[in-house]
């Protein structure tokens, strides 16, 4: 199969610091570019803004149509006018990972300034941490002392607490979202399979398909596939698909014969025109690699001493890649550090993509913490 | 990478069916040929005899040593002399599946008769239903009208189920393991991802790798790898690996880094030692197409009317891939039917492959139920 290079070129929203970053890992990128996109309108103390973290395969696109897929963005149903992230009174911005394909530094881009060669696999490994140092040299930029909130669900509440941790001065309220504070065995085993299928792709080149002019479109649809799974839950696939066959009734051992199985190779297939394969490899290990309580001694409360943020810890019943134990050993750790949290399991039936979805509960969760914060921020209503 | 076939010849002891057999798909295989193994003595009236219905993976070499991989029986904890499955007093059958790798007729065998040229990816599709009538003539073949017992797990449990419908009157107790009724919308969106890495890569040529002299090693392994993280549980992967290291601390983005990591790679790369690819399709579009009730009109029950068949139906706390909602619908659809049934929930943190390991309870509940079966069978004790 010959596929073009994913990700055509687009001009990103960014800023660029040309003092570069200096890596957890000890590299130091000598220039960083951080795409971010806003929503809404920073008020005159510079007090009203929200910060939204993206997951893996998601990005800055938050609000208004994706400029490369033409879809909606992703958290239309949370972020906008009169939404629980309500643009009328918010500022609210997000910027493209670290590592990321849409804009950021990442393995797309030139290794350095006098060269087109691209990273490619030699990009530097990145952690969570990296990325919230990006997001803070944004924040800095845009001359936000303090953020009101921020918000993330999945790898996106996995920045939320690093923010939390390493800046709490910096962050007024804290929303992590069906997320850990680390990375469970069986989230590492899956990212793995992903992995594996990307390395055994005929079109991978050891990472450099990029000078080939290739991607390795069917590992990295095989990627998407499995973790696509892992988003969903038994429930929400026998409701979506059950033993729905397309087509005949004849047996055979080819062809997308499950509905299910249609659905899952249109994920992967239109996935790989999105999203960059070493990209993909670097965040995942990002995720990996996160495990908040071992960077302070093994006693996640540690992490949150003192800390002067409100918390609000949001999980869903069905979610089983980030499940309500990880969430309630977040609550747990946080009520050690006699910080002040509220935890909700939202009951629902969509797995781990519930937050992305219509869930009246957890938007009316969401939309009260950030107005009770609000309140005591003294924010104008 | 190159690979050498796999599963070199090793001649299994086998029957031979010189007038074939009609498969469901309408096709009819000229020759079939069934390799099984026994353990234990047939008693002079035939009543004793057990017959283990295997899983997707495993094969006839319940309770001895393998003969391609020289490690031990894949259920020698629970069949052997004074186990759960006493060999001193039952006669126990296992036959390799029709469609699998290990000397039944299958992919790997020769399209017909005056070729030497292999099915490959032509082999016909194959239902449980066609396993269990293959098993059936080789248990004509050794003269056994009535079974004592049928008992398997996972898809072994799915032919225990077969047998029962398709064969009241030879199957005295029936016992299916973590297993169901049909494949949900999840286990086959699973399947799929395995079948797509097969079919990703380079070395799968259309199905007709054997005629290269390769085997599609690494995307067959991708395979092995998602299925393993879904016969385990989220907890036995912790309690075993956790987030440990091998080596050192540094980050880097490759290599084994995690001990999950490095074992499922080990899980693959062993498998596609002993397993053939085109089996594996086989075998798994197998399991997708298993839907008990949809044979019946709809309805469970109908499948089991009039059942003569003793009935123990046993599932585990934690297993995710047959979770004990699906054990549970049938053991209503049994009772429905006015069935002698009992159901089990075993509990076990050790996710589906519970029924494959140490767990007392699981083997005290096998051998009691067994044991009361033969009292009524009036088996001498």
């Amino acid at each position: 199969m010959d596929h073009a290079p994913a990700s055509p070129e687009i001009a990103h929203t960014h800023v660029a610091f040309e003092d570069g970053i200096a890596l957890e890992c000890g590299v130091v990128l000598k220039r960083l570019v951080v795409a971010y996109r806003t929503y809404g309108r920073l008020n005159a103390d510079r007090s009203n803004a929200i910060l939204i973290c993206h997951a893996l395969t998601s990005d800055q696109y938050v609000a208004e149509t994706h400029p490369l897929t033409g879809r909606p963005g992703w958290w239309e149903t949370v972020v906008g006018p009169r939404l629980p992230v309500d643009t009328d009174r918010f500022f609210v911005i997000c910027a493209n990972v670290l590592g990321g394909c849409m804009g950021s530094t990442g393995p797309k881009d030139p290794r350095d300034t006098d060269t087109v060669e691209s990273w490619g696999i030699d990009f530097p490994p990145i952690t969570i941490r990296d990325m919230v140092h990006a997001q803070k040299r944004l924040i800095d930029h845009l001359g936000i002392g303090r953020l009101f909130a921020v918000v993330g669900g999945s790898m996106g509440g996995m920045q939320v607490l690093e923010w939390a941790a390493t800046f709490p001065a910096s962050v007024f309220a804290a929303v992590p979202i069906a997320s850990a504070a680390y990375h469970s065995a069986q989230n590492i085993a899956f990212n793995e399979v992903g992995r594996q299928a990307i390395f055994g792709d005929p079109d991978w080149f050891e990472g450099r398909y990029q000078a080939h002019g290739v991607i390795p479109a069917r590992g990295l649809a095989v990627a998407r596939m499995v973790a696509h799974i892992t988003y969903l839950s038994e429930q929400a696939l026998t409701r979506k698909f059950g033993r729905r066959l397309r087509g005949g009734q004849t047996l055979s051992l080819f062809g997308d014969r499950f509905e299910v199985e249609s659905y899952l190779q249109h994920q992967g297939s239109s996935f790989v025109l999105r999203f960059d394969a070493n990209s993909y490899l670097t965040i995942t290990r990002a995720m990996d690699y996160f495990d908040l309580a071992a960077d302070h001694e093994g006693n996640l409360s540690r992490a949150f001493a003192g800390t002067p943020t409100r918390f609000c810890i949001i999980s869903f019943s069905s979610d089983w890649l980030f499940p309500t134990a990880d969430s309630r050993a977040i609550a747990r750790a946080l009520n050690r550090a006699a910080a002040n949290v509220s935890f909700v399991e939202i009951a629902s039936d969509k797995g781990h993509d519930a937050f992305l979805l219509d869930e009246p509960d957890f938007h009316r969760t969401l939309a009260g913490f950030l107005a009770g914060c609000a309140e005591h921020a003294g924010l104008a209503a």
